[in-house]
Parts: C-alpha cells; sequence; structure tokens
C-alpha cells in the first residue's frame, strides 16, 4: 500500500527539536557523581527554597475534609480568589477577584500570557540575563524572545529608554519584565518601572510583569506595574505562590489583568484544562492569611544570607557584582574564562573537605550566544552557615580553576 | 512621540480572541438561576463522580512527613514512576519508569503530544463527537483537528479504513482515539484498534490514545494501543488518574512513549514548568497499590448505573443509542430538535417536583457546524436513586418540550 505522507514519516516538530534542555539542571549527572564519590554538594544553583512550607498551608491541607477531589472553578476557587485579591489590597494594590485567573504555577500563567498576546511568529522583548525557563515556554508557544542586554557593571538595572525603543519593531507585541528579578537579584526603582510604562503605552506594547518574588526586598521598595494606573488596559502580572510561601511543589500562581477581554480569553485557556490543583489552593488560602510577621522573619533571614554571599563574592579578587537587592539571588561575573568549565570543574575534579558547589553557570540566562560566559546565578537557599562555608570553598574552587 | 505599533494597539492574539469556552460551561448560569427558584438541578452534564477519592490517596496526602513542599523532578517523581510502571504491568502493557512523563493532569500530556508531533498549521485527525476540550489544546498548539463523523446508529464505532483514509494529506501529523471514549461510551474493539494502528504506520502518523478510562469496561475487553508491538515508534498514549481514582482536582496524568527522541523532548517541555503537583503524585502513588477489588466494585457499581442511563433512554420513544459499554457516559439522539435549546428548557421552563436535569448538548463535542443538534451527553456520575429520578424526569422534559 501505499504511503501517503512518506516525506514526513514520523518526524518531530520543530519546537519540539528546538525546546531547550533546562541549562541548569543538565548538570545533575556531574553532582550524581561527585555524590557518589563520597562528596558534598553545596546546591547554589537552583531556587529551591529551605524555608519550611508554613503550618498554616500543611493544616488546611491535612484537615481538608471533603471527601472527593474534585475538579474546582477553571478561574480558581471563589475563596481563594477573594482571598488573593485581599493579599494584594494589603500590598496597596487594587486587585479584585475578577482580575485574577488562578494558574498551574507561575509556569502557566506565563504560557497563557504568551498565548495572549502574541501570534505564533510575533515577538516579546526580554532583559537578559533572564529566567531561562522563558525560553522553553516562548517554543511552546511559538513567540520569538527578544533580548535586551543589561550589565553586571550597572547592577543589571534597565538600560536608557532609546536603547529599548531601538529593539521594537512591528513583530513586537510586548515587554516581560521580572521585580525583583531572577537571575540577577535586582530590584528595579519607580522610575525604571515608569519607564517600561511609559514605553509600552507610547508603543502599544503589553507589558507582562513577573512580581514571584514581591515581598523579597532587602533595600528599597518594591513596584509593582499595578502602581500606575494607566497599565489596566495593558498590563498582565504573573505571579505565584512557589516562593512566597516555600510552596514550589504545590503549582499554585496566578495571572492578573484588569483588561476583560483578556481576563476572559484566559479563563477560556484555563477551561480547556479544567482546573489547577484544587487542594493545593485550599492550602494557599490558609498561607495568604500570614501577615507581616511571616514575612519580615523570613526576609530578615534572607537578608542575613544575601550578606554572606555578597561579602564571599568580594572576597573574590576580579569578581564584578552590585549589592543584589531583591529577590535570592546573585549573578556574579567572575574571573574565570568558562562559567560552564567552571561548574564541571567544581564537581568533577575538586573537592575541599569532601565539599563541593554547584553553581548556575551565566550563559544558561542569555539568549545571545556568547554572552555570560564568565558570570554565575548563586542561589541563597541555604542557611547562613552552610553558605559561609559554600562561598569560602567556591573561592578555593576559583584558585584552583585558574591553576589548572 | 510616534507610535511605532499603531496597527497593532493591544490587540489580543487570533488564538486567544479563538479559544472556545467550554460547551458545557457555559450552561452553568441557567442551573444557578434554576437553583435560585428553589429547583434542585441533577446533574448528568460533567464528568465528575460522586465515588470518594481512595482512602490511600487521602492518608499519603494527609501523613506526608516532608516540611518543604519542594520541587519534584520534572518527569515525575521516581517512585512514582515506579508505581506506574508497575500498575502497567498489571494491566499487562510493558512500559518502563523511562517511557513515561508525569503531567499536570490529562490535559497538560494532550498538550504536550500536540506539541511533540504537530507544527502550527498542521493536522490531527480526530473522531467526533470528541471530548470538546480538544477544540481547546488545538488553539492553544495551533494545530488544526481534522474531524471524522461517526453515528449513533452505528454506536458511534469507527468507519471503515477507506473512509478515515480519505481524510489523510500531507499536513496530518496524527490521528487521536480515545478509548473507551468520551463522550459516546463507545468501547472499540480489538479489530479497531488494530486498523487504526495498521492506517497510522501505512500513512506515517502518529497515533495519540487517550485512555483514561482504562478499567470503565462493562462489557468486552480494553484494548490499549500498546497492545500492538509495532506501535513502539508512533504511538503516544495520554492517560490520567482523575476518573480512575475519582481525583480530578489532583491534576495528576502522564504521558507515554516508547519512541526515545520524543519521551526526551516531552521531559524538556516539562522542564520549562519545573514539575506536576508534587503533594498528588504521592498520594496517587498510593492509590495505584490498590487492586482489582477496588476497581471490580467501583465498575459494578457504575454498570448499575450505565443500566439505569441505558433503560432510562429506552423508555423515551424516538431515542438512539446503542448500549455503551464503556467510561461513564451515554451519547443520545433525543426526540427533540435542538439539544441545545432542549438544555436551557430544562433549566429555564421545566421542572417536576421542583428537580430537574442538567445535560450536555451534542454539538459542542462535535466540530463540523450543524452536526450533533439532537444529541446528548449524559454523564452517569450519581447514584442509581438519583439516576432513575433523573431519567424520569429527563423524558417527562422531553415530552414538556415536544408540547411548547
Amino acid at each position: 500500500m501505499e504511503v501517503k505522507n512518506q516525506n514526513s514519516l514520523w518526524t518531530m516538530s520543530k519546537r519540539a527539536r528546538d525546546v531547550q534542555a533546562s541549562p541548569i539542571r543538565k548538570l545533575v549527572p556531574y553532582a550524581d557523581e561527585a555524590r557518589k564519590k563520597g562528596i558534598a554538594v553545596y546546591h547554589l544553583n537552583i531556587g529551591q527554597p529551605d524555608i519550611e512550607t508554613p503550618p498554616e498551608f500543611w493544616n488546611a491541607v491535612k484537615n481538608y475534609s471533603g471527601k472527593v477531589l474534585a475538579y474546582g472553578h477553571s478561574q480558581g476557587l471563589a475563596s481563594y480568589l477573594e482571598a488573593l485579591s485581599g493579599y494584594y489590597k494589603k500590598c496597596g494594590l487594587e486587585i479584585e477577584p475578577d482580575n485574577i485567573v488562578v494558574t498551574t504555577g507561575g509556569s502557566e500563567a506565563i504560557v497563557f500570557a504568551f498565548l495572549l498576546i502574541a501570534e505564533p511568529g510575533e515577538k516579546i522583548i526580554v532583559f537578559e540575563p533572564f529566567y531561562t525557563n522563558y525560553n522553553g515556554f516562548a517554543t511552546m508557544a511559538g513567540v520569538e524572545l527578544v533580548p535586551i542586554e543589561t550589565k553586571a557593571e550597572n547592577g543589571f538595572h534597565f538600560p536608557s529608554r532609546d536603547v529599548i525603543e531601538s529593539a521594537i519593531d512591528s513583530g513586537v507585541k510586548g515587554i516581560m519584565i521580572c521585580n525583583p528579578n531572577n537571575p540577577t537579584g535586582t530590584l528595579f526603582t519607580r522610575d525604571e518601572i515608569g519607564m517600561i510604562v511609559d514605553i509600552a503605552r507610547d508603543n502599544g506594547l503589553y507589558i507582562l510583569s513577573d512580581e514571584v518574588y514581591r515581598e523579597f526586598v532587602y533595600e528599597g521598595e518594591h513596584v509593582s506595574v499595578f502602581d500606575f494606573p494607566e497599565v489596566d488596559e495593558f498590563a498582565i502580572m504573573l505571579d505565584s505562590i512557589s516562593k512566597r510561601f516555600s510552596a514550589c511543589g504545590a503549582r499554585v500562581g496566578n495571572l492578573v489583568t484588569k483588561n476583560k477581554e483578556l481576563h476572559q480569553a484566559a479563563v477560556k485557556f484555563g477551561q480547556a484544562r479544567l482546573c489547577s490543583p484544587s487542594l493545593e489552593q485550599v492550602g494557599a488560602e490558609a498561607a495568604l492569611q500570614l501577615g507581616s510577621d511571616y514575612f519580615q522573619k523570613m526576609i530578615g533571614e534572607y537578608k542575613r544570607r544575601r550578606d554572606v554571599v555578597y561579602d564571599g563574592l568580594m572576597a573574590i579578587d576580579g569578581t564584578v557584582c552590585l549589592k543584589p537587592a531583591g529577590a535570592f539571588y546573585a549573578m556574579a561575573k567572575l574571573p574565570i574564562s568558562s562559567a560552564e568549565e567552571f561548574a564541571m570543574f567544581m564537581l568533577s575534579d575538586f573537592s575541599e573537605d569532601k565539599k563541593t558547589v554547584m553553581i548556575a553557570p551565566g550563559p544558561g540566562f542569555y539568549a545571545t550566544p556568547g554572552m555570560g560566559a564568565d558570570e554565575c546565578r548563586i542561589a541563597y537557599v541555604l542557611n547562613t552557615d552552610d553558605l559561609k562555608d559554600a562561598m569560602r570553598i567556591l573561592k578555593l574552587g576559583v584558585e584552583a580553576f585558574n591553576k589548572r
């Protein structure tokens, strides 16, 4: 019998061929090898906090009295939407339940936002270095990321309006920001967010604002895109409980927009996949009752960790890193030729007192080939004693790497 | 300042404009209105089982001893992948942990499968009536569904090989089947699945096989696509615990393929969104220990319900419905002019003893305009006493509708 489709016999789609392997997770086998050799690995490579998920979350989940774990509403459980609105109001943001769609982690919020504003082939501006999974979401949604460089020497703050506007062409539909920033730890000023709002308004672009680290601020103030009333028509905020309540495995995030048409379409995307995990929304709702005490204690702890990491970096001659003011990351230019080789060296060829350190190499956070070659992202998600030891070992590792 | 993008000022993407509202959920406001008038509504419209989620699931979740709800592996928790492999082997299917990717519900498995095999604009054959959310996933992935008709008079079994092959052109990348079928309840025979395998093999197409209702079989045997060894290169199975363990709100599904290249790409899609809900995988793993006793009891209950619904349908003169042998749905051609009008009539203008029935109108399950106009999907997810009463009321409703 004739094979009609012979040219395409079980070819995989281009997007499936293109989707990147996680540049962070690809080092995991080397870490496993190190452990097999009896070497302990300090994980500074991933943003998995060690902070305990609050008892309020666990109690709500464990005392759940339902007998059937049923579908929830596609937009999110009504009581959780109310609780989120209340949380935002405590943050000074006038966000109503009907401005929100609960998503399966911040990840799904980003995918929905890409699908909402761009056709396949259209473009979204991002500032590099950026959260590496934006690449995967862009491949899945078929959109192109247009990277604009930010620099370690400048604390990874935005470049001037002229530089940003020179990247806008008719295919660009939005500008994506992350504040406080993953991977750089940069906290953007009111003037900077205002500039992005002006650029978006004057060029007819959407703003996608990733604010999952809102509370993680050590100096200065967090400015939300929704602090600017004129954005109501063209802003989409992306949010998640993962870091805020150390509940990464819950997969509870949300999307916020005051643009009713966008909101309705986001709900329809939500209807297709029925609902986000319902039991975890119950836990998240309980966690949202936590007050400023909870955040102050957590932020105090992270600030001490930030200081340990920054001091440790400054002890390495030739490092470039302005003190990060938010999130729980530092992006540092180290005196090394290749961060990727260095990361592998640390796992395969180096140890100190039977211990080593795993960092995330810079290139994974850039879209432009060749950039970030001497940079590393450090996630400070360990206690201060471990961090001090890890930074001591990192310094020794840099010296050993350069003496090879 | 010049607005560079004036033509596209905050336009929404075409896919966001195109994505369908759930044809089932759009009737919800009418049901709410009925309840406000004091009328009880029997919900035969959605596949939300009333069966309790097994205690094994709840106990595992509630006794979880971790303090941090952390990210799990992107492919799925290792122990859950092992448990799934063991479950499939009990089903007679040689599926190894490395053939599996855990997904966020069966929904995400379908989206991943669409992304894996088709480019935007490419096509996938489906048999209509089909699970209505395939439409939403196709819009999100930018793929086109090519519907092939199946008929109530024939119990919604597949048409002949010639008919199916006449729909294949160079843009078609796969054939999607659902066995046992939602929305029709049809259980496909070994010969039928074999025919699909032959067609896919001879035409270079992938098979996407939705088998979430595997255990819901009342007469005959369930045949999996993986019962045919030659499919290893081109089959993707889509699965979920939602119905099997009455845990729809958990959002735990999985994708199975023995094609290593497809599997690796699916894991990369998974890495972008980090992981599926981790606590629920712990619950699902415990539920997988349940043996044939659990399923026999559940299937016995559903079979009694199926019989009540079928007898109730046969009591309505002019109904066309062959006895469904699987899943927990019946798709029936009723003696009515418009199922959509009838569904609204039942909620807005009819009640019997202060009660009415909500059904899912047929057209929502078809891609071809005008089809399914006189058909309804009935989900038998209520106990037999309620179902008997609901079918009595449905019959009275049909009579009243036709006397308007």
